[in-house]
């Protein structure tokens, strides 16, 4: 039954004796001292390092991704430090479990409306026709709109405008963040309410900018996540919430049931 | 029954309607285009931003953490892709589940060793005796000594001279870093075979300079583990290896006990 | 800005100083001695306990679901357990998060087709044309039909025949097994080649002809696997694979980019 | 460098072409309507099947862990499900990760004090001795007793005799559930306060007659919690309490530092 045999084989890295390969960069003379943290993760991902611009507005998207507060996702890294401080890698991990399709997907929907419409030499001139029939279709629907409007910022989400002068001082706003924009204001004017391109839009149209295959979107939600994550079980470990907040959920639950007398 | 009721806060970070604050920073204007990926993480934990020096420090020690090649939690990370590729982000928290005791747990181990000894402020003359202190006791309990030795690298890690002389170039290079590479020469002295101080042993020694709380140092690796493991999760989506490692563990399984007429 | 509270509620369980509720039942004196570990997972979903025949169908249900051998899922959690012995649960969770869409989906993919096509209360006689309607869409559209076909297991899965006998026996038999063994006898015939009703097919119609919400059909897949993880990891203590595995896929990519004279 | 080879090996499962063996036994015929789910979760960790005295005591024992209401791995994996929907297998993940050294972890210390100190034959007559040791030592060490103690159930934990009478009542109350009681008595009279054994002491008694080895208990509570979190989530589905959570916890961070007034 066994099945024919196929080489395992990985560009990722490896070593010898005296020398440590990643990425086909020797790590201590190539990369260490040389690149940043954020630099690393594009050579990761992308399989080369990233030019001087590329380098400003990844590390700017992926600082934007890191800390959003009390999010579920927080919590959750928080209470199951609670249970298991002998592994802080289990209370990351959870903390990652909930960057999903709620929080993380709109970032992927808003890159795919966007390569759907169109790619890096379409004519600049188009932008205003497809972002009214991106609309149109999305009224026609009744579906959201990966990447417009936001809960909290209104009428302007402060990371976009922030992040799309960075791309544009290094010469990467193009015809994604482009159509990105013209989204936002087709949107507010056909839905005749404020609808500001937020983070996730903006973020989406800079990984288009950048080259990214937008199946890994979701993964540079997680890697800087990971990053929000260990801050807050740092601050966890001294200025804890996860037992207090259990109780009082816990007591409201019972108090409910059995009043509070038991 | 109820408890009494203490209050929640954090000091991560909050929105309101035009304005976000990161770890008491406004992220728009005094962190986006202004700090790099490394220098967030090193904000997040430490609640302050690193100066220049303590930059170029933390970033190599992240960049270091990445990227390990073929590593078990690499491959559980895979093996997860191949059965929920819906959820990169469940792939991603696998791989970091693998970030225990075993592999990072040295640097821990090596930090705690350095601060039980020896503090910023030590007269630095004392080193060798309190090195040779620290591996007489290894040797008398059998147990090994964090941060020394290497299966691979030998005679030296090759991240650790590099590692060490970019701490020295931005003043970083104290007690801890001697310590650390005193208890080398020592163990290499009285074992009477090459003991290199390893990644782990440098990695423990620049947090110690840093002023890290040894505590989030698996954090640590759990954040930099995270972008390596998004960049395995990348090369599986088009160069998979799951799919016939699990296919070569189940025949060879399969065939002890069966046999491979079935 | 703080929005209106709502009440935080659940009917799972509490306790007070001398007694302990799960879902309504006094756990002591009406769970313990008196329902099986299979039952207590019933109890959990549905919110009340099984009858007798219910509780053997779902019972075998479960067993089914418990061990397949050496699974991506099984292998990540013992990569898991090399790296992090310290956190067992840490390697049950790496386990469970392969669980997803490609090994588990099908259950769901096979009950939710059921489901649309039929009910509890349809003329069983109607059957027959349902279950081609159902097998000429998929041809049509190119799909595959969940629960149909299985690459080892030919001409039967041994498990389906036993699995519907069970259900047989305890009058759980309904219209969601006739068409789900209606649809296998169709592909055959229309593909002209054998495929078999596999297990996922005869859960997911088990799980239709016991009430369950097909949403939770993925979280059983969970609990069940949970089960055979914790003895794939009781097998890696006293009989490791992961250390092997690890070597092998580590040599062979090093091997293969800098030859074995390293 | 290549490291010699080694087999790779696994007793758990297989399958061929028309059968299906798990642990030896052929899933089909000798396991499907002859066990339950708990019988079957002891054959994968024992490696064989429980008689029937084992099978009821063992299934009471998982049936107690199941099910503990609000508890932080509860909530957490509410909170996961929240941002992943699409992953219910992430959600049952995060929750089996807060299970660890602070909530399960004392039915493991309890295990070790027992089997450290007493054998299925030992001198029964001996019991109370060793126990007064016991507490003797721990008032020294001024460290807690495993298994002793519970904030709530007081003067008694409901589960325990109900437990101790299962296993009676199956001839599986022997030392190791002789001593827990001791422990519970004369730590009582030393720290002259209510000190019962609680259900983690119970469970950690009863795994040592039943023969486990210790280094599986953790996973045994990751197991029946898998069971218990699938509940939450199916509860979480119809009546969810994870976004009021987050918001109330959002809220009362966000007014602490801005005020209601943004």
């Amino acid at each position: 039954m066994a099945r024919p045999r196929k080489p395992i084989d990985s560009a990722m890295g490896w070593s010898t004796s005296d020398a440590i390969t990643v990425r086909g960069k020797d790590l201590p003379s190539e990369l260490l001292g040389h690149v940043n943290f954020g630099d690393m993760a594009f050579l990761e991902v992308m399989g080369r390092l990233p030019d001087d611009h590329e380098s400003a507005v990844f590390n700017s998207l992926l600082v934007t991704l890191v800390e959003h507060g009390m999010t579920p996702s927080a919590i959750a890294a928080r209470l199951t430090y609670l249970g298991a401080p002998e592994s802080i890698q289990g209370a990351v991990a959870a903390g990652i479990l909930g960057v999903g399709s709620v929080f993380v997907g709109t970032t992927e929907g808003a890159a795919r409306t966007l390569t759907a419409h169109i790619t890096r030499e379409s004519d600049p001139t188009e932008v205003p026709e497809i972002a009214a029939k991106v609309v149109s279709e999305a009224r026609r629907s009744g579906k959201p709109i990966a990447g417009i409007g936001h809960p909290v910022h209104k009428p302007v989400d402060p990371r976009v405008p922030r992040l799309f002068a960075i791309a544009e001082e290094h010469g990467l706003r193009g015809n994604y963040v482009a159509l990105m924009e013209a989204i936002g204001v087709e949107a507010s004017n056909q839905y005749e309410r404020v609808l500001p391109v937020n983070a996730t839009g903006a973020i989406g149209a800079l990984l288009c900018e950048l080259g990214f295959d937008i199946r890994v979107a979701r993964g540079l939600g997680a890697m800087a996540r990971a990053v929000g994550l260990v801050g807050h079980i740092a601050e966890e470990m001294d200025k804890p919430m996860a037992l207090e907040l259990w109780y009082r959920v816990e007591d409201e639950v019972v108090e409910r049931h059995v009043g509070t007398e038991s």
